[in-house]
């Protein structure tokens, strides 16, 4: 996925938000707005609990167009979960990259206070340090359960914290996207030759392994990919997976789609909050937020696989796309440059050496557990179906 | 895993637990006790609003021991989170299985109004309807991640609120122990032959599957198991996988340890809510329930993968365990019979068949994105580290 798209670059900016926009620089307290009115709200039915006394009106910065499906739709549930939650105590209003803030603004926004939170993926924050990039995706990294395990029991989030911390952010994961496809290509790729001048579309350490491998990758934002293949000014792209792939309408252009995408294999997406706005909540506000991006972080995932499946489907059976697998040579020169440039990544400085060694250990891990576990099982049940169907 | 455990055959019953749970017979209302009291409790902190009317003492039976790993302290996080977000609005005692209600009995005791809720698996209820079979975990079934998009997101939640809303229950996902391990052998199992006479623990459908292939399934709560194995009543038993099992200590009476486990592919756990209390609840209180259960869903897994993969390491490295795959020919016949036996649970009426039809399609789904996704990720990662490392 990018951080730009169609919807960030035609925005056009509602003046009044950036009157007020500008009058939040740094204000992380007001920002925080309270008042002390009574907090019965519209969300309270049934002789439930009135909330009485602080009452906070929070803004959340997203790197997404408006109810993007999966990413701008996710955070949307989990600001109505809040204000569910606290029956309207806490409300979050959403804004799309572009509306405050540009969509790679949002970190430096809530760093400053001039948003309480963003939504978004760290990778885009990989100029602040190449740490950020674990905390997302990096080529051949971890699936999603696997960036779970390690952020929630393996070390990972108290490095994030600390990490995120030296820019006033406290982190969270709220989201995950899965196994992003490798790609649309207009021609097949059948040696890693064949990558060799391609022009493709890929940002960030995909990006720099494309380059490795002899390709040319191009920066574009998702609502310039369309224009740019169908002209020809570009060979191949990725964007995300079937869901959004197929919405963006690639497959009238080109028909190549390859996996696996080992550029991004479980792209967590976090949510990042104001850290004197962190601490200034009560135990009962950060279990709320706490537990809105744990749910998401459950939800979007399940919402990304079940669509992608349909999707696929519907590529396949509807618009003649042809699916292919990177041939095993492909995929082992892919590893070997990504084992590469992830460990450049990886030994900026000395926070970043203690998350790629921590990245690392969970993804040690949840390599061999995985092997026995949902591989095995995933390989058997194929196995038996085969047979069966 | 069991219904039962050492913990629960061995719990003396508390017998002023015991005087009180008689008084709340059939009495839900006035087990979702209520005061007017104001509910600042010691939760809140740093001026967090105070929460004012109705406040909840809820009690949720469970069908494992007083903080058994995974399940046990994850229904105790559960209902921390759910104490933390209500600011103490909402309270919920947990029970392990034999202090309110054996494990077995949790479901009723909620369906009549005993107890509010219960966090249990679904498969313990089968005995109702072979259709509570699907919402937990059936043979060849569905990983955790599919699970997840098919109750979410592909009519699951729906089918499950009609099936448990006929015993007045209202159910939800609370977790999900992953992928089990196939189990533990006295001796090595190299062909489907080696299943004959076997006397293996193994209950519910998979202990079908085995009796249909000429082993003997034999029913023992997990307290029995090990007494069983050492003394040769038992030839081979499954329990949960490398966490709970290196606490078990089998790895110290027999060595050979078989996977996939393809009876319990993604095991989820469920919180069932007495209906009359769900119905009674505010938005408010319905939200942080709700999103409580989905933190637990997407927490729980992330902690039983990386305990999984440690303990692992551990029975391998200092135990001399020897991990084996079960061959082909041998999972080609489990998934045969393993379609066989689901069928028949999932032909059983009408409610049954749509349970099943849904749970399939779902099923299919996941395979064919799978696939190309993490599966696909998995392999290539494989591949390239085989190389690179």
């Amino acid at each position: 996925m990018s951080s730009k798209d169609k919807t960030v670059s035609e925005t056009v900016m509602d003046r009044r938000r950036m009157l007020r926009a500008t009058g939040f620089a740094g204000a992380a307290a007001f920002l925080a707005a309270c008042d002390s009115g009574g907090g019965k709200s519209e969300a309270d039915t049934k002789g439930a609990p009135a909330i009485l006394g602080k009452k906070r009106n929070l803004k959340i910065v997203t790197t997404w167009p408006k109810n993007f499906p999966g990413l701008g739709t996710g955070v949307e549930r989990f600001a109505k979960r809040v204000n569910d939650m606290s029956s309207g105590q806490i409300t979050i209003k959403v804004y799309a990259a572009g509306e405050l803030v540009g969509a790679l603004g949002a970190f430096d926004a809530v760093s400053q206070g001039k948003a309480d939170m963003y939504h978004g993926a760290e990778y885009y924050w990989q100029g602040k340090s190449p740490a950020f990039n674990f905390f997302a995706a990096v080529p051949m990294g971890m699936i999603a359960s696997e960036m779970n395990s390690w952020i929630r029991f393996g070390g990972g989030q108290e490095l994030w914290d600390e990490l995120s911390g030296k820019f006033n952010v406290k982190p969270f994961m709220c989201g995950n996207s899965g196994v992003q496809m490798g790609g649309w290509f207009k021609n097949e790729i059948n040696s890693i030759d064949d990558f060799q001048g391609l022009r493709i579309r890929m940002p960030g350490l995909g990006g720099e392994v494309m380059k490795r491998i002899g390709a040319t990758p191009v920066t574009k934002s998702g609502g310039e990919i369309f224009q740019a293949l169908s002209q020809g000014n570009i060979d191949a792209t990725e964007w995300i997976g079937p869901w959004n792939d197929l919405a963006f309408g690639f497959q009238t252009i080109v028909k190549n789609y390859y996996y696996p995408g080992i550029h991004e294999p479980g792209s967590t997406l976090s949510l990042g909050i104001n850290l004197d706005v962190w601490n200034d909540m009560s135990q009962m506000e950060k279990a709320i937020i706490q537990a809105a991006a744990d749910a998401e972080n459950d939800t979007m995932l399940a919402e990304f696989n079940i669509n992608n499946a349909r999707s696929l489907d519907t590529l396949i059976s509807e618009h003649g796309v042809k699916l292919h697998r990177f041939s095993d040579d492909i995929l082992r020169k892919l590893g070997e440059v990504s084992a590469e440039v992830v460990a450049e990544a990886g030994s900026a400085d000395d926070l970043s050496k203690r998350v790629f060694d921590s990245f690392n250990t969970a993804r040690s891990n949840g390599m061999k557990w995985g092997a026995i576990a949902e591989q095995a099982f995933a390989a058997a049940r194929d196995l038996a179906t085969a047979k069966n169907t």
